[in-house]
């Protein structure tokens, strides 16, 4: 449950779904690396990758744990990723005094790299189809609850076998919403060292306003390097260097790890998503950020602790908007009806098809309608804990604890086996905790508890304990050792070295404040993740891996499943559209940046940091800065090469514009454009404005000798 | 009938009505000199001009009569408008040798300047309410036809006698669709001779893709300058010139001639715009351009000729296609309609003004009915007449013959005696008539006329008299004499010697091809013309005078007429606005310009003209270029002088963004923005780029001693 909700670009989500009509010549999908589009690639653009091709890029691929997507590009375990995802890492190995955020960082050479406390980076290295083995698990269940429960096991032991047998992390991954499990076998880096910041200012130049929109000007970049034993890791695969990048019109790919799209939902799922889900997330991140905002007004040292945590929720809640924006627009409701009724009438004609899944629908329906009940409880309980770094981490060690003594396969998923290295590296980071910011979450996320579900809910109630949101945020945070990574260390130990009696007389007696309202929220939180696995996953599940085969039989096979935070690999053009009665250009230049800033006055958000002013001169304006393609991209690609057929870079995706919000339910390739950073400006400027022409030559470049 | 109906930017049209609901803060209104805003500007900007800057701007400003306008910018004559108002005049005196439009012209000195064949510029010396005479005239008439006509006689009478006492170009103007009468008197300028004119790439920058958007860099500006005697003319009121113009938010003027608005038109007289006269227009439009493309397709030099009105008719379509979006997008008749119901409501209060009203909306509805049974026809008519340079003025030569021999007040407006000089300046111009354009013009409207109502239609058979198009254009054209101002001069001078019986015998043995085609579908024109004067104008206007006096006693007497061509003050301030998920700056500088240019790699119409590409280096790139105010302006705008407080220039209107299409009908500020050159921006490239230092130096100069 100690998730963290906190969302890149654009936001992850929990659903899922499929686009039903053949789809015609788009460049369309998020496809899986065991399932390439070789024939749609073919067909339209006389490419097809061979099998090398693949497996170079899936493991020259990279994910961030913490939400983004990332590449080799370099023998020496160079890593290029956006800067808002290294951002979480930067942020928290800067303090007052040295502000890597604001004045960026530049590390003169491998000494002074310096080590990220708690980031987690995944190579995938191989996949295995295990469907048959949890269909089998599970078969002859009573109910939905039971096939979930059986399902859960099996995969649980499915990686730690998996685990135990490769020393890699294991993960069995569900596709098609139930349709297919595969195990995904990962190579895990944790010794990871920031190379390259750019000023935040440039990197997330024009803000909030410019943000999810294109034209675009934005230094989205940081460099990190993957170290193994102390010294650089020498991958085996990494991605050589485009120094002209792609041009218009070029077939381009994508390779990164889209977080979520619900293209495969149903009618009423994609309803649940319009009338329930999206509204309680804004008026949830409307809450946190004005509580961010005014925190972070109270001096210079506040907004700087408050700035990427209101950066985080303003893109969420932008992105948001966007959905919302496109529910409201109207079209969308209609042509997921028009496709849905389409699967059916079509499955209908196929009898042994169609007495597999004739109740699905309202199966799923009905699933809809008791989440309803529900899921604004679960969420403000979910998030209160998940956005405070002192109360996560209280309830991630009273579960830990717990859970541990439980069968493998009958855990809370986070703390199985094949999780726990992860969950480790959060639990006992040592990056810096800022106690104001603490009290203002806790108190901006139950003060929101009580405006939308009233004090008497039991997650609310169970939390505050008759105290004021302020009376307790404060007795909590400053009463608790959990501030201290070995404080928690030691929690954890003692509970692992009792038996589970004896651990719950010895927590139930602590005096630590965050430990107690740990222990208070424990309960509700079970209970509500009981009801959603039992009343609401289990039957998705079910009826998803229904529905999947009935699509299989309908459309054949080819159509890619919805994101899930995997390896996915999108193809498309470098291509401009059409907005506001005009053309808008395929790309942008140093030009554009310091026109746009001249012509604000250079005010914030559109002022230029002190180097890009002073080495103006230097730059070659008519450069490339950004581009758009029409490959199909979802938050959580964010730091994703994007790739020429050769597997050169030629940039680096880093956000996608106002009309490619809704692709999340519908992709169209009319407007919505992925956009990113263009390999020609990342070279420009580190070679003209930071001055770093060892890095510039890294970039692309093999092992050294 | 013979008027042109080549159309600035955004297009002139023929109607009219008013915003209903009291207006709020909003810098809505095209105001008359003769009513100015000074009361909304005292409330909400605190500044409100005194008597002495309202006659030195009434003075300075200019109507261009091709559809524009412009100002005096120095005490020596120059005056400034937009290149696309003195495009007309710079490609007649262009030829394939020495082609200004393509290349531009920078005249070293005053013997350089060179004579526009057919320019009028007008400038309104003072006003008088005539009101009280023309209604008296009119009172007691037997019907709207009758009333009409009496109208008629008494504007012709007044203008005439005002001619006679004054000298100056003396015309009646109906405000308010028929509640106000008003004389104004003008001050005409002929002898205009061309100073400066930029490439038209670089004054026309994006082509048709960027006109009516905003961003935009522009450099849309020529210079003339007015003689006299064969002297430069010395303008008792010129305006100064800002060299840093208006900051974002301050306050500014336009002073200039603003087409047509339709915020008063009855609801009825919406539907109509909307069902029969937009799409009709947008059809006509379309099937000019196509055969003027065929037509440019075929070599430079035809290129060249056709590159104008390819421009314009392209400008207009874009303009109509935006207000059809503005109709099909919904909620503008929505809010007329609601508007539309709380006159009415507000009128029945009143019993002595109901009893008026009571069946205006009725009768002017029957009108529209009427109309549109022969709307497309008389387009029809009258635009293939229009549109062509031989055919207008045959037809033009056949009716000033006839209308002379009556008297003035029973004439046809346009050869009324106060009309007669200024139409002298187009029936005998010397500018180089194009025959492969004029038959390309007359078979595309003819083919058009088949398409749309038929070989049957009375104007069209009268027209072909049983040739095909492409057979009447080539006997037309190729056999004609008109091509030679003199053989007009000549074929007038006989007919004024004659009277009506000879002249009528003598005509009709004409072997000139032309003359003959004019005298076939003159007795059609003047047919269509008695049907709209008798059936729709007259009641329009009948029912205008009513509704406007019912205006006045409901809402009061603040609201501006709807636009007539006739100058008007509005007022707003430079304002950015929001779009495309982002904001959109107040201005743009030379930066854009160029960033835009290096986007599209240099393709049309994003490419430069070699001298912007070479003098890039000495240009101040942050410098602004256009920019954005809320002032309320409309098509005939183009080329009128943006005023700051004092009185100086600090812009150039010479457009409007895509949202402010519907200001036509609509008055909005949330996003619709006029489009100008800035004044800073206009002399760095006059300085930078053109390297002339004198005409920069004489922008708001006194007279040279």
């Amino acid at each position: 449950m100690a998730r963290k909700t906190r969302v890149l670009v654009p936001p992850a989500g929990a659903l899922l779904i499929m686009l039903l009509a053949p789809r015609g010549g788009a460049d369309e999908g998020m496809y899986t690396f065991h399932a390439p589009p070789l024939k749609e690639l073919k067909a339209k653009y006389g490419f097809a990758p061979d099998a090398a091709w693949l497996e170079h890029v899936m493991r020259a691929a990279v994910r961030f744990n913490n939400g983004g997507s990332g590449s080799f590009v370099s023998g020496n375990g160079l890593v290029m990723t956006n800067h808002h995802v290294g951002l979480d890492c930067i942020q928290k190995i800067s303090t007052g005094a040295k502000d890597y955020v604001k004045e960026g960082y530049v590390a003169a050479g491998p000494a002074d790299e310096v080590r990220c406390p708690d980031l987690e980076l995944n190579v995938l290295e191989s996949f295995e189809d295990v469907t048959a083995a949890v269909a089998k698990a599970a078969a002859g269940a009573a109910d939905d609850a039971q096939a979930g429960k059986l399902r859960k096991a099996e995969t649980a032991a499915i990686e730690k076998q998996c685990g135990e047998a490769t020393g890699l992390r294991c993960n069995v991954v569900t596709l098609y919403g139930g349709g297919q499990y595969m195990l995904y076998r990962y190579r895990r880096h944790t010794d990871v060292r920031l190379v390259f910041a750019p000023e935040q200012q440039i990197a997330f130049y024009g803000g909030d306003p410019d943000n999810f929109t294109f034209p675009r000007f934005d230094y989205d970049i940081s460099l990190f390097r993957v170290y193994e034993k102390d010294a650089p890791y020498r991958p085996a695969h990494f991605f050589s260097w485009s120094d002209k990048g792609a041009a218009d019109g070029e077939l381009v790919f994508v390779a990164g790890h889209p977080g979520t799209t619900g293209r495969q939902l149903t009618v009423a799922q994609l309803e649940f998503q319009r009338d329930v889900r999206t509204p309680n997330r804004l008026r949830s991140f409307a809450a946190v950020i004005a509580a961010l905002k005014a925190y972070g007004a109270k001096g210079d040292e506040n907004a700087r602790q408050a700035k990427e945590q209101v950066f985080s929720y303003e893109n969420a809640q932008k992105a948001y908007r966007g959905i919302a924006d496109g529910f409201a627009a109207g079209g969308l409701m209609e042509k997921k009806k028009k496709e849905e009724e389409d699967f059916v009438q079509r499955a209908q004609k196929l009898p042994a098809v169609w007495a597999e899944v004739k109740d699905s629908w309202a199966r799923i329906a009905k699933a809809q309608e008791a989440l309803a009940q529900f899921h604004v409880a679960q969420y403000v309980a979910e998030s209160t804990v998940g956005r405070t770094e002192l109360l996560r981490r209280a309830v991630a060690i009273v579960q830990l604890v717990a859970e541990k003594k439980k069968p493998n396969g009958e855990r809370l998923e986070e703390y199985r086996d094949s999780a726990l290295e992860s969950l480790a590296l959060d639990l006992y980071s040592d990056a810096p905790v800022y106690k104001g910011l603490e009290k203002t979450l806790l108190v901006a996320c139950l003060e929101d508890g009580i405006a939308v579900l009233g004090k008497d809910d039991p997650f609310v109630a169970a939390a505050l304990a008759g105290k004021t949101p302020e009376a307790l945020a404060e007795e909590a945070v400053e009463g608790t050792k959990l501030l201290e990574p070995e404080e928690r260390r030691k929690l954890v130990k003692e509970g692992e070295k009792l038996d589970a009696k004896k651990w719950a007389k010895k927590i139930a007696k602590s005096k630590d404040p965050m430990v107690r309202l740990a222990l208070r929220v424990d309960p509700v939180l079970r209970a509500l993740r009981k009801r959603w696995e039992d009343t609401v996953k289990s039957v998705e599940e079910t009826e998803g891996m229904k529905l999947a085969k009935a699509r299989f039989a309908v459309y054949g096979a080819d159509i890619p499943p919805d994101a899930t935070f995997t390896l996915r690999l999108a193809f498309g053009v470098v291509k401009g559209y059409e907005a506001e009665g005009t053309v808008v250009p395929p790309v942008t230049n140093f030009y554009g940046l310091y026109g746009r800033s001249a012509a604000f006055g250079g005010k914030p958000p559109f002022d230029l940091p002190p180097r890009w002013v002073a080495k103006k001169g230097a730059l070659d304006l008519s450069v490339p800065l950004n581009f758009a393609s029409t490959a199909d991209i979802v938050g959580g690609n964010s730091g994703s090469p994007v790739l020429n057929a050769k597997g050169e870079v030629v940039g680096l995706i880093f956000d996608g514009n106002i009309e490619s919000l809704v692709l999340r339910y519908l992709y169209t390739e009319e407007k919505a454009r992925a956009v990113a950073v263009h390999s020609a400006g990342i070279k420009e400027a580190l070679l003209e404005v930071y001055e770093a022409p060892a890095i510039a030559a890294e970039l692309g470049a093999p092992a050294a000798k």
